[in-house]
């Protein structure tokens, strides 16, 4: 199935930047450009698990919504993007991929102020094979996870809500965790309430309600997708701020990501939650997210026989 | 004096990526890596000016000491880097160059946890033709700056003394000035304490010292060179937090940077610095800066003729 084009393997993954395909490993971003140099650009991954894309169009739209914000103009229309998404996977060939698409300021050229207004937008996307965040025995037994010292970017500086690679803080927060022997680290806002981890969104069960956050946080489609499912299973569920007691007490803890799915957290620092097991409830939402997701949930089929 | 090297031009600049030279249009980043994708970099960048380096080993050492801030181990020594350095500007035959020094983290192999404590470092630097961040003619009729509303990224969530290219919050206020008329926004942090401008450090004069914002900045290098021209003229200088209300009464507001020296403000907002001008003292800053570096003020010479 995998395509085989000038003799390059693209089983591993497939780029393609600024209007070019290349094999994965030779998709790159030029150091000079602003997408790089300050971070200036935004993203968005979409998962592809039994062959097809879960929720792409939503995910298309929000990366629109997102470059919007940031003002960039690539060339390509999101009916592009689609296909140019759709062609990556396709290209390598690959059942279960993570996809992802990037959008980039450039720099501006010479005597042409040195200015991101006058930065040329462009595309990078890619499809590697699938991520998981935690892995499937971390899932399993429920993720380890602390509540970090590293307080989350501030929303007025930098929009969470336009997915973004200012990791500064969530790395910070993943060495505070893999110091103290935790896997990961979600991190509050200054004035201590619950934000997001690196990579997710957080839920906690309390009294049978599924409870998010409502400011602070990527408005993620699995999140959204939990909500869904909620809802079909007849589960309260709300969004709105959530301290630090009220995480700290929760019945049950849940993660959400592209990269994964649902993923139950099992220990909250000095905390063993559920009997150091997931709970029933976030193990009901894991296990009916991907047997939906099985069933074609939303789903976009990929041909991966078609001609290009 | 520039080097053609298989037949390539490295006039318009040359690259180091992870151990190899390259004309600067092939010195790319692998797209998948977390120096980009998850802005988990540092960097510095050393000014080239009649063909020397300025303060180099200063910037090789706040450069080291970022990386060990982040955790980032690459495998050159600091004499490795400023032999680099020297390579890339000796390839590139560039008199006048703008030098920068990354380093990135790769993202960690298969079959390794999925977390920056396994994701590998290595360097990616440049040298490409000098970068004034604002033209000839905007330093010497004075910058046109604004205060921007978006607070600067508390160093709480990243520190800015680790030089980062999280400049998502600079670019929006870059944007803000764009919209209003002026060319820079200085921004100021969630308490309304002067902070830092896109790419550069802010001093304001008054009643004849020169001030400095103490806390959420780089410590800039070209800053210290300020802090040293003022001792040498018999300028005071204090380094402490500074009010808006003070940065708004301020007699005179200057800018410094590696890309362009000392660099004069005459307008911020609505207000008129120094009847549209640069201020004397401003103006005396920024022409003993130069006149010394022609001189050979803490300069390293680059010997363009040399073997690499």
């Amino acid at each position: 199935m995998t395509e085989s084009l000038n003799g390059t393997d693209w089983s591993k993954g497939s780029g393609y930047v600024d209007g070019q395909f290349h094999p994965i490993a030779e998709a790159k971003i030029p150091i000079t450009d602003w997408g790089y140099r300050r971070s200036d650009v935004t993203y968005d991954v979409v998962g592809v698990y039994y062959g097809a894309f879960f929720r792409l169009d939503d995910h298309i739209r929000r990366f629109r919504a997102s470059m919007d914000k940031l003002r960039l103009k690539p060339r390509e229309s999101d009916e592009d993007i689609a296909r140019i998404l759709t062609a990556l996977v396709r290209k390598s060939g690959l059942r279960e991929a993570y996809v992802a698409m990037d959008c980039l300021r450039g720099k501006p050229g010479p005597g042409v102020p040195y200015h991101p207004a006058f930065g040329r937008a462009y595309l990078a996307c890619f499809a590697i094979p699938w991520v998981w965040l935690f892995t499937q025995e971390q899932q399993a037994r429920g993720v380890h996870a602390m509540i970090a010292s590293t307080p989350r970017i501030p929303a007025e500086s930098v929009d969470p809500t336009v997915k973004n690679f200012h990791w500064g803080d969530l790395t910070k927060a993943s060495f505070e965790a893999f110091d103290a022997g935790f896997e990961t680290a979600v991190l509050l806002d200054r004035d201590g309430y619950l934000t997001e981890g690196p990579g997710y969104n957080v839920f906690v069960v309390i009294d049978g309600v599924v409870v998010s956050p409502l400011r602070g946080v990527l408005e993620g489609v699995t999140r959204q997708s939990v909500f869904d499912l909620c809802a079909e299973l007849g589960v309260s569920h709300q969004v709105r701020p959530i301290s630090r007691g009220e995480l700290t007490q929760a019945d049950a803890v849940f993660f959400s990501t592209t990269a994964g799915g649902i993923m139950p957290v099992s220990r909250l620092g000095a905390r063993i939650l559920g009997n150091d097991r997931p709970g029933p409830l976030s193990t009901r939402l894991r296990e009916t997210f991907w047997a939906k997701r099985r069933q074609g949930w939303l789903a976009t089929p990929i041909d991966y026989d078609a001609a290009d």
